[in-house]
């Protein structure tokens, strides 16, 4: 018999072949005349002067890497920094900063759930919760989508240690977390509520505090939020935001943050320079979503079917997954990048464009973007003759 | 009833508090007198000016950071050439960069395994493989440290499509693998084999081109590595190296590949240059393990009771968890930082000192890091009387 124990790999590229489904890494350039509106650089602010420079600085003066473990080497005052500067800017008594927004909600889950406790998971959430859920030791109950009174439910049937876990804003349709209800819920439950704020950071709430702070919940008293700072901050890395001691348990517990390498100290820096920007440019938070407003109202006008957007993300339905890759590669061709979503990526089977709301789009972008899109979409993506 | 769902954490701190385990941050300055024993900083690079002008130089050309998942915008041809870099130093036929190590360890145990299958994980292994087993949906078998027969008689009595499952150098003693013999075994029995090269890379083999290749098992049909840039290469990041179908199938089925944001530019670029450094200066490698050699002599030979180091990291027994925690703070006293490692973060309840050989340590630095730690040895450290 030969030796060959990945055979298994070349049946299952055979299959996903088959079904069109195959997924390839296509690097870009530094500069390129293609228009992002693929990104989750909500903001524009990956790329800006001030926020690079904040990188590069840290860079020079911090080194490349954290060198060690939060707990052993790799925290710097530069970390202590940012954590103190993300609580306060979203409302919260206190912040843990990990290497990514992925291992963020794998430590908040982890650390705050355990044997004999419960998480309720919204069907909806970002794949790093599902996996959070599935790395901690509690019983998960998944509920339907946005259904506060399903989480409700579920949580009074458990009766003992629970926490509900929402996406703030849901990164396939844009559609955002009745926030305010299932804070009610929980409260009603004695749960807590672990709320990830990806694509609510930088957008929602007042100057982009985010999600929960637009809602009046930052800081209160059973209440979590992740989030990440690869997104509206333009950087990489996670955070944890909640109560003092939620923080304290997860430096003493938490795998992700223990076992892990603390962020390089260019990332911490570049999510510093982006957050210092934002206090003092804070109308871009509103230019990102009056620009989703901008795209949903025009794409719609024009006949297409798209989720009226509730932050930054701007979500338009193809009549099929292969409709929706040649209408993205369309756009791409024709000078714009927009994001497609197909099975397995979504919850409903539904193929989309998604497209990100950029605050630093000019209406000429807008425009040039809205007419690529309408040029190119396929036929049966139109619910009235265009 | 009021509302108070973190309750449960103030019980769990006074509990560690009353058993002396208590983890703080310790965030440090840019500059300090310190000299560093503790850090993973293994060749010195993360603060080499080399590597810091590649980091912020990337930062400034790409951005702070890569705006999206690497499958979206978040491949840049910087990510493609470090992925070059890192498969052609390492004698790898392809590789794929994740945003850390402990991203790439979930990955490649979650992808390469699944229903039916059995990972096969040796008790001494990292947290991030320990959880990549919980998080596949394979069956596990964790067992004894470092005993290939074990590991055979593992896979032989499961039959179907195994994996076993190794760090290169363990964390804690720094000891290396079996890994010729973990290779027989697995080949004898059709199984794959994954080593973490973790604390390999830049420091065992040829010019530090790790462990495998130590071996001559590098690029082998059914091997696969993970490592990290946040080691030797100073950096941040983590990448799984294999024949091409196997990084292939990572990008199209690897959760934490696909639905995480991909890594800064910042931190590929400070990798590619410590790469490059490492390439022109392959002696760097060969320092490490001698003053790894050189600290194990000396500390021996001063009575104390420590692992041999099989690559750059000495571990040194302490009496107890409180005399390991005081040693080290003594040590810190007197101007050398050095890791303490003590439950539940060690395999065999025993604590210890975790002296890093940085190959940048001068023998000065080491002399004085040898008196110090002998100096402030607690009783009962000693084998013999000091
Ligand atoms: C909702 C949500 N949560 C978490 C993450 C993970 O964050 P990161 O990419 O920083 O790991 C993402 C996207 O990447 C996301 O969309
Ligand atoms: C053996 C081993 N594997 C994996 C990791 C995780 O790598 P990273 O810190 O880059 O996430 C570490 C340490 O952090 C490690 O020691």
């Amino acid at each position: 018999m030969s030796f060959a124990p990945f055979d298994w790999i070349d049946d299952e590229a055979r299959r996903r072949a088959a079904a069109g489904l195959v997924r390839t890494l296509r690097p870009r350039p530094a500069e390129t005349e293609l228009l992002d509106l693929a990104s989750n650089d909500y903001l524009g602010l990956s790329r800006h002067p001030e926020v690079t420079a904040a990188a590069a600085g840290a860079a020079r003066r911090w080194g490349a890497g954290a060198t060690g473990s939060r707990l052993v080497t790799g925290s710097t005052t530069l970390h202590a920094e940012l954590e103190r500067e993300l609580a306060e800017f979203c409302g919260f008594e206190a912040a843990l900063v990990l290497s990514s927004g992925y291992a963020a909600n794998l430590a908040a889950l982890t650390a705050l759930s355990g044997h004999g406790s419960l998480i309720v998971s919204d069907a909806g959430n970002h794949a790093s919760i599902v996996d959070g859920c599935r790395l901690s030791r509690a019983a998960t109950a998944v509920v339907p989508h946005a259904q506060p009174e399903a989480v409700r439910k579920a949580l009074h049937a458990h009766g003992g240690r629970a926490l509900a876990v929402t996406d703030s804003v849901f990164s396939v349709d844009g559609d955002a977390a009745p926030l305010t209800e299932l804070a009610a819920a929980c409260r009603a439950e004695g749960a807590a509520l672990l709320v990830d704020d990806a694509h609510g950071l930088g957008v929602l709430g007042e100057g982009g505090r985010g999600a929960l702070a637009a809602v009046g919940l930052a800081g209160g008293e059973g209440i979590v939020a992740t989030l990440t700072l690869s997104k509206s901050l333009g950087s990489q890395g996670g955070a944890v935001l909640g109560p003092a001691r939620v923080i304290d348990h997860l430096v003493n517990t938490a795998r992700t943050f223990i076992f892990d390498t603390g962020l390089a100290p260019a990332a911490a820096g570049g999510a510093l320079g982006a957050l210092g920007l934002l206090r003092r440019e804070p109308e871009r938070a509103g230019r990102a979503r009056a620009v989703a407003t901008a795209l949903y109202a025009r794409l719609t006008a024009a006949g297409l079917t798209a989720a009226r957007p509730d932050a930054a993300v701007v979500a338009v339905r193809a009549p099929s997954a292969d409709t929706a890759v040649r209408w993205a590669a369309d756009c791409r061709t024709a000078g714009i990048a927009v994001g497609c979503f197909r099975p397995p990526s979504v919850p409903d089977g539904i193929s989309r464009l998604r497209l990100t709301a950029r605050a630093d789009l000019t209406p000429e972008q807008v425009s040039a973007a809205v007419a690529t899109i309408v040029r190119t979409a396929p036929e049966g993506a139109s619910a009235q003759p265009g």
